[in-house]
């Protein structure tokens, strides 16, 4: 069975390649894996063939001969473990690069996608700009501590590997809010990942979706 | 070299079992692994010696004779994976586990923790009230999800593990706040895990090493 994933029919990011399924298409692409692409409508994510999947009825899941996986850091996971060379060959150097992947994503992210949330939800609101303050003083404390850490290196770990695919996905939503730019280390570390050939597959192929969404 | 984890020389949950370490003891105690205690105070989080150990500052991390990690999610996959038992062994029920692992983190967790972080940050504010509908709103979506999931069963998965130690750890934060009477089947399961013996070992050790600390 050739590996499929689910995907928004019609991603509410307009294409930016900030939904979750990015990250797995990414991991796919460096992974030198095909994979085939079935889309659902927001309905369809509820309806219960989609939740025997994904309890949650969200995006992305992942199906293969062996598995069937949901969470986007755990499929990205799998993909490492199974397909090889994105992460390090040598335990202790593997775990903690397994660190870095949650650290993206439950130390890092929790404020960055809090900050998209409150520009859905919470933009008319009166205490707006007080939530925006508190929020960007968190974001700036982990960037100031993923900063230090990064230094000059270009990768979490020494070589690219699965963590830098979470947390550059991570990173990727604060493009255009001013925060990449105050962390000139954090900033080109993001455009190494874009600049990768893997990462561009993976963009253009959620980017043709989307664009074919309009279409219909 | 034994394990040694770090922790709070004080946490500021009064020893209610609710900082991050208390999942690493439980997972330790499950797997019957035997560990040293570090206890940290708050400027020595801080210290550069510890952001050796954990780039952003905080508590746990892990150290045995291999590795050295951080992240209580990572440190309780590299315990289920290096000593067994707490994760199933066939390939496609262990990774849908890890789908778990991360969902407790990634999916449950945001809007929880977010929950106690608008207690002690804008108990306060005039949109204090307004803030707590929206968030619960959320949280209630999440554990409709989850119920629904876990309906009649024991655990997230066939036999107990290391997923089921996360969900537990992170579902006890709703403990006094009306959710979890909402749900009697996740109340249930909630039970089921603290009336673990390795659960009653872990947090009677967190709590030894708050209750020492107020006799200094």
């Amino acid at each position: 069975m050739a590996i499929t994933i689910t995907c928004f029919e019609r991603s509410p990011d307009s294409g930016r390649g900030l939904a979750r399924d990015m990250c797995v298409r990414w991991a796919l692409e460096e992974a030198g894996q095909p994979y085939q692409v079935k889309l659902l409508s927001f309905d369809a994510l509820k309806e219960t063939g989609h939740r025997a999947q994904n309890p949650f009825g969200q995006i992305p899941t992942f199906q293969d001969e062996i598995v069937k996986l949901f969470e986007s850091g755990a499929i990205v996971l799998y993909i490492a473990e199974r397909y090889g060379g994105l992460l390090p060959s040598e335990t202790g150097s593997r775990a903690r690069a397994i660190s870095w992947m949650f650290a993206a994503l439950n130390t890092v992210e929790p404020p960055i996608f809090e900050r998209s949330l409150v520009y859905i939800f919470e933009q008319d609101q009166p205490w707006f700009d007080h939530r925006l303050v508190a929020i960007d003083k968190s974001i700036r404390s982990k960037l100031t501590d993923l900063s230090n850490d990064l230094g000059t290196k270009e990768w979490l770990k020494d070589d690219f590997s699965a963590a830098d695919i979470l947390m550059v996905t991570v990173l990727r939503r604060l493009q255009g809010t001013g925060h990449l730019e105050a962390f000139p280390n954090i900033a080109r570390y993001v455009v190494r990942g874009e600049n990768r050939p893997a990462f561009h597959r993976a963009f253009d192929a959620q980017l043709a979706v989307f664009t074919a969404s309009l279409q219909t």
